[in-house]
């Protein structure tokens, strides 16, 4: 992955919500509320502290991760669409 | 619980309102206040400190809490809805 | 008292007004505003500092206090009505 | 005064403003701004500072004061009218 | 001056706009702006610290000043208009 | 580049949307979103701490950045568009 | 310069913007942005630490800088304009 989160950021590839087929036709679900599940893609160094130090971050590559609807930023890249978001605003790891 | 709060976050399951029955029919009671009771069933390791040790936290998992209306987030996982709230909005501990 | 506040937090039983009767019958005053006295009922453990003691809570169970309208949580318990603050928000202790 | 403010809390009595009196009828001169001054009736142990030390106060009961309009809080007892506020929120003391 | 500013406050008298006068009648200029500039007339024993030492100040009564519009209050002391701010919210010092 | 940011803050050249062409009239896009992609034509010394160093920089001149629609301060200087904006506002950089 | 900013502010001199002269008539150009470039024309002692010093400050009289619209307070002395920020108001230093 090309995009190196900054600081304490994680990127996030957010869990895409399986369409319905009905007879071989795609129904996109538009009604379904917007995904609140990821996968960390990529983690910056650490919040950089008073003393010159990063903070360890406590997630990695590969994580998966409930976050709220409102603490991310969108981008686009490469053609997909991620999650830029802090570590502080992951609210949990999913593990299988 | 395969579902790992980070940092000084808690999971809980809120108390479900009983639902009366009359005459074999269940009445829902959506008229009654959404709860504000329930049990924890998974803690976070505790908030990080600038020296980089970890805050124990002073509530563990199976613990009957009291909380505030608007300070959780909520998920569904597995079917079943949680709540996502950082142990200083717990207000307090019901013991038996 | 079952119900262990968290932290700086307190428990406090609002004091009724007093209902006034007129021939035997109990009228309630609701024209009244909601009361600012209470008497503390338990109090928690205090407010866990960076170095990890507790700071000394100030106040103690039995204590009569005065508080703002708009700093606390109303739960109820074992059908009474209770509230929840922090000891920051409390004003004043009233003394005999 | 049985009223003990917390922290760094004092109790403050309006001064209050002299009715005029026209043909010894008294006229509340209700069009006046509520007073801005008030005398000291009793103040706080000072606020507690990280260390566990409390910082003393630079008022006494008796200092008769100034106060911004909208920086406290209003309690009545014993049939009278106070002011709780911080001590941050005096602005001047008047000597006289 | 009868009026001691606590902490890190000043006391201010503004400085009054000169009134027009046309053939000996003063005309008040009411469309002109609220003055910024003022004269201190007492200062405070500055800032507490953490430490409890007190932060010195860095002006002194008989300063000529210019501030801000909306970072002081307003108070009536003796017949006379003061404002009451704190030593941050001075803009500059006039030295002739 | 003769602008030179102040503590932690970098200059960014957005990167500008390719014009379309059709039969070789340019085709503005002006429908197309404000470009949050950039890359950092200059770089602040670092945020000034309380004991007088100076934090280092984690991005460099050259760096090509992601950024925040909100985030940064327009400025025009010899006549092109540029951002300034603070280190802690670049969401991440983009590596080859 | 009579004028002395006080702890990290410092006074400037906004760059007036060039008027059109069309055939020797002057014309206001009052369709233009306000400027966003400036001279320092006087810089305080810097900001006061908890320490009891002052941190350095990084700009000095007769820089030429960019600054935020909404971040300086305007101020009139000697029938001038000036505009008072805080160091950290400051955008860019532009050099020749």
């Amino acid at each position: 992955m090309a995009v190196k989160p900054l600081g304490d950021r994680i990127l996030v590839k957010p869990v895409e919500e399986e369409e319905e087929k009905i007879g071989g036709i795609i129904i996109p679900d538009t009604a379904k509320e917007k995904p609140q599940e990821g996968e960390i893609v990529a983690v910056g160094p650490g919040k950089m502290l008073e003393s010159g130090e990063r903070q360890a971050m406590s997630v990695k590559v590969g994580d998966k991760i409930l976050y709220g609807k409102y603490s991310s930023t969108e981008i686009k890249y490469g053609g997909e669409e991620y999650l830029i978001m802090r570590e502080d605003d992951i609210l949990a790891v999913i593990e299988d």
